[in-house]
């Protein structure tokens, strides 16, 4: 059974950097699957700063929205970073596609995995209560999958100004 | 001396999973102190959903102002769960009183309490500065309620996507 | 070499107060260095409040931008509170400067101090994503800034509700 670990954080907390720390320790060949979308100047300077940080050795898979199939397909090649589930739920949601069964159906196809896995998502629920309905919605449904995914997970850990906290 | 526990994380923590367990360990009749105001679809639906999770064996006090009577009134019949300050506080803005006094009279209550109680608050200062004054006040008012409740508190756990990390 | 400790935390969660009690245990004059422009109501009511707080036995230095100055002039003569940096950069943004070079100047000039010295920052990244485009590059550049400092620092807390979880 391949060992899962969930990285959760801040905006910025140093998030990506520990996941791909502890991918990088792992042997094999380190795959990169990315569920940004890169549509606008932000994400694609995002994307081309971390792939910098990441250098050779790695390969990368743009799966913004079928993480499930993407996970299969690279099962088995090396380890896996999951970069992040924020995104990919946001897609699923902007998509218009009911995020609750594929939620379920990534939890489930995380059972399965042979190879390891490292997912990275956010915190998002530690501020004001948005104004925004929709906001209000993502805010929550982000909650829920980060509950579901750690409670999958064989570890989970909290970056705080680039350092882990170790929550299981 | 009633044992006081305080139970804090970010909106869709787990915060309240977290704290029903918690309670559902005590032995004696559990009593559930919500403070929710049952307005609107949204609050109707999620207290609904909390009421089917925590099944049997509760008894509800619907309180959403007085906190300290309510608190009175329940001791000695078994475990409390307060769920959540949050909507306590943002109920005694709301209605324009002042909330100093009455957070001020609580903490006090607390180190009165022959049962245990255990209560659920959120984390709400992690975002960026809100731009209305309003949503600054409240910010302000939570912060500094969670740090008073929490020194007269025996334990606090801050909750990371389900998880409990042990702060006091 | 200067200890150097990061205590970070969100707003109203007890940073500053932790930080002052960490800065009272040690020996020799105590340098508050206050970043705060006194510009508006909010914030000079709330630096009054701090001094109250504080007490006798403390020198004030403001210094909203200069922080790399302020450093190198106070060293020597006791332990330094930095309160905080989120103001710091705040100010150096709103004074159109270019943060990166500052920032990278503050790491390298934590690693130059003789004496001991405590900076408070906040965790501003852990709410919904700003719509507002400035918000979010000031959260990228306060998360950018929290990893650096930590990583130059001997220990790092991050304070939820008064309390201090230690992560390095």
């Amino acid at each position: 059974m391949g060992h899962i670990v969930l990285v959760t954080g801040g905006a910025r907390s140093g998030k990506s950097t520990r996941a791909e720390a502890r991918v990088s320790a792992l042997p094999g060949e380190r795959v990169y699957i990315a569920t940004a979308r890169p549509d606008d100047a932000e994400m694609r300077e995002r994307i081309a700063r971390h792939a910098a940080r990441r250098g050779a050795g790695w390969v990368t898979v743009e799966e913004p929205l079928d993480l499930v199939g993407a996970l299969a397909r690279s099962d088995g090649r090396g380890p896996r970073l999951v970069d992040c589930l924020t995104l990919w739920l946001a897609n699923l949601m902007f998509a218009g596609r009911d995020w609750e069964p594929e939620a379920a159906a990534l939890v489930a196809a995380l059972a399965r995995q042979q190879g390891p896995v490292v997912l990275v998502s956010n915190e998002v629920g530690m501020g004001i209560v948005p104004e925004n309905a929709l906001a209000r919605a993502f805010r929550d449904a982000q909650g829920w999958l980060n509950q579901r995914v750690a409670e999958a997970a064989d570890e989970v850990e909290f970056v705080v100004s680039g350092l882990p906290l170790k929550v299981k």
